[in-house]
């Protein structure tokens, strides 16, 4: 066992040491995903597809509460599509991969493969769009979509990769701009109570939004290097796509307008982002309420005891199991307990239960919590009412604990040296004045590499001065490296 | 009203007027999908897209209780994987999109949009098995797929469409067929529980298996034109795979061995199946078990009392929400209650509530079943414990009818003028012998278009002369037109 514990150890290197190094080493040995034979693209294996599972059924239940419902438009989108919103097509086309040929012709027109269907969703709601009656028209569709990228990392940038996009269309602006916030809420719930991933709410700087969008709104994760992830992000689009595929309707007071429209997506970049906030040097750590297995039983002691406390676990797996708590049972018999406890907490298993002999004997078992590695004696009987109230404990313990980390990191800079130096050094997110200038923020990228996370709603201080040039700041903006 | 009922029924073609017409405006009226810019390209529109995510849920717990989890693959598969299986580069090459030029540069290597991912999964399986232990592994993948096709039918043959692909690896060819048997019975068993479509379980002939399968079986379904739907397949795949891609395993006994493979599909056609075999005159008709909506309530009376129908209305609502059943009702002020009747009836709703000031002084409701008409007065008090019995009488007669239908289209055939006189004059399904040649199942596609669709295990008789050669039958086959 012994042995056993050295060699895993070596094999995932430690966050302090190389971050970069200590993700790729997690995944693969967690078995969330493998890389595949096309450039950028991965496969997502079980256990890091069933992440995403967990993620589709919090997000489905909250769009569907909120009168959404889902769609599937085509994977192709027509070249000719892409002309008609100017900066929508600047923003994407350096990444479209074109399809040419079709059932051995060559196309006429040539595809692209969505990177995502603001257009052609645009060209189908001009035509299901006529009257005031329409709308709102509140769509979501669960889909792949593929952007070329030249430097990618799993889950976090991807070629192809799946999300979710919410396109929605409003008779006013007023409608469209509060559909833009409902969601921004929506998605900081669902981060924040099922993946227990604090997060900065604010809008991106013009550089910074939806080629195509007014106004875009960012929710952003801090990982445990200090870099930003953007968790999810919510485009006010104004009438820039309804004046592109002229979706107008016929209003109450019988005038004909464009429609306003909005669109929102979160990403299997979700998964990565639940990866690198939660876990450690031991591996991963899953919140309870996504986590697939929320309890590993593994039963211990010696070989001749064993037939005995396997029956006896298995009574306790079905009990479990009839009390709605996602649980499995590790009684392979050629693997060691020890083995056993590193490989569920390197896959980031929220509880383990431990069953022997003695345990039996005194009716009683002994959980222990991959957050705090905190060994709990609990009597057999109370475990149905136990389990469920250290679960929430647990995803509530590690919302706390990625709360303080993110706080601890997130610093106040007056001048760029410093903003830099915070950077360079500390790590994390630097909250600055900016005077509204596009060049003073590319002043900071240029520096440090920091880009503009957003501008958040409740800034914890309003800083007076551009970190820049000095001048007067129009907003406080937060900076971090991002992946 | 009167009016608006005779502009209802001219929008719907009768089906022995025109089924294809019939089809297509069942289609549009209900408003399940909508035609897209791109060729053979369909839009699911929720009402459509619902019907797919019930068949998701339906086969998805099914297949996670047979042990099977969830992962998912790269869209895009190398040209070179194809040539690695000759059958299965033949099968589909004709129908492959091909990715020619992505982020700005034209690709060295052409990329094909998946038409299904035997080739791709192959490949990874080949370098996650490495021993006995690591098998049988039993992954699904939910996907959209590619086939450029020609001449394009919504939901029925589209050029993109939504599917669920297994993949599974085995030690034994024994196990393989195992679990190909074992995944035909859980596709039987869903589409003739939930989707209430009685199937013809066979195997098909080689001339129509799936390009690079030992063996494949299929679920066949009569539609009410009687053409044939292939509702599902599943196939052994014996070595084929694992030698092109060279999938091996140390096994128990030391030896390096090839590994046994299946694979299995059922995709949106489903949707197409639904409406073709449970539709009527007056539109769709949705099983209880996979209705998005199963209960519409209708307010009714006069205007005047219309506030106190409509509040008492909301109460029915709420109680029938809580008791879990999938309800909405439809208090719209601008429509009256015939148009309203006439609309769910054509969506398919199973079930239509009407109540109004009488029934609420009569402490009941009337309840009207979609399948056969009947009104039913029924207490209010006993609605909760009702109604869940009605869906499943009337789930279980529409199988029932279904069944019938079926049955009575299914006929048998000793020559080739007498199966081809069927197929052109009766339509429907035709049992008749063969020889196992080739040509002579040609010979009947050339007579009359009807294909072979299966050899069923259990042929309601056993046909001794092959119908076009007169030779002694190996087979007892079906054969139908089909979609």
């Amino acid at each position: 066992m012994a042995k056993q514990n050295k060699t895993f150890v070596t094999e995932i290197t430690p966050q302090n040491e190389d971050f970069s190094r200590w993700y790729l080493d997690v995944i693969k040995k967690a078995d969330l995903m493998d890389y595949s034979p096309v450039r950028g693209c991965i496969v997502f294996k079980p256990e890091g597809y069933e992440l995403w599972e967990a993620c589709q059924r919090g997000l489905d239940q909250r769009f569907k509460a909120t009168g959404h419902r889902n769609a599937y438009f085509p994977l192709f989108i027509p070249e000719s599509f892409f002309e008609k919103e100017k900066e929508h097509v600047e923003g994407f086309n350096p990444e479209l991969p074109w399809v040419t040929e079709a059932g051995g012709e060559k196309l006429e027109e040539r595809l692209a493969i969505r990177p995502t269907s603001e257009t052609m969703i645009g060209h189908m709601y001009a035509q299901w769009i006529h009257s005031y009656r329409d709308l709102p028209l509140l769509l979501n569709q669960w889909a792949n979509v593929v952007r070329w990228e030249k430097r990618t990392l799993p889950f976090l940038r991807t070629s192809e990769f799946l999300w979710q996009e919410g396109h929605t269309a409003h008779a006013t602006a007023e409608e469209a701009r509060e559909e833009t916030m409902k969601i921004l809420d929506l998605y900081t719930d669902f981060v924040e109570t099922e993946l227990a991933i604090p997060v900065y709410r604010g809008q991106k700087t013009p550089s910074e939004k939806f080629a195509g969008a007014v106004d875009t709104y960012s929710i952003e994760s801090m990982m445990k290097d200090g870099k930003a992830v953007q968790a999810g992000t919510s485009h006010y689009l104004g009438q820039n796509f309804a004046k592109g595929f002229d979706i107008k309707f016929l209003d109450k007071d019988n005038v004909l307008k464009h429609v306003f429209t909005t669109s929102w997506g979160v990403s299997t970049r979700l998964i990565g982002s639940l990866i690198m906030v939660h876990g450690d040097d031991r591996g991963l750590a899953l919140p309870p309420r996504v986590a697939p297995t929320q309890i590993v039983i593994i039963p211990i002691g010696p070989q001749k005891e064993r037939d005995r406390v396997v029956e006896h676990a298995s009574g306790i797996l079905k009990a479990l199991q009839a009390a709605g708590l996602r649980v499995q049972m590790d009684a392979r018999e050629d693997l060691s307990p020890g083995w056993k406890f590193n490989e569920y907490e390197m896959r980031g298993v929220p509880v383990r239960l431990e069953v022997g002999p003695r345990d039996i004997e005194n009716g009683q078992v002994i959980l222990v919590r991959r957050d705090t590695t905190e060994k709990i004696p609990v009597s057999q009987e109370s475990l149905v009412e136990t389990l469920p109230k250290l679960l929430d404990d647990i995803q509530n313990n590690m919302y706390e604990t990625a709360k303080e980390f993110r706080d601890e990191h997130s610093y106040t800079a007056d001048t760029l040296p410093e903003l830099s130096e915070i950077i360079r050094e500390k790590r994390g997110f630097v909250l600055a004045g900016w005077c509204g200038d596009d060049a003073c923020e590319k002043a900071v990228k240029d520096e440090c590499s920091a880009t503009s996370r957003n501008i958040p709603f409740d800034p914890p201080q309003h800083m007076e001065h551009c970190v820049t040039c000095g001048k007067p700041a129009k907003h406080s903006v937060w900076f971090a490296r991002a992946y």
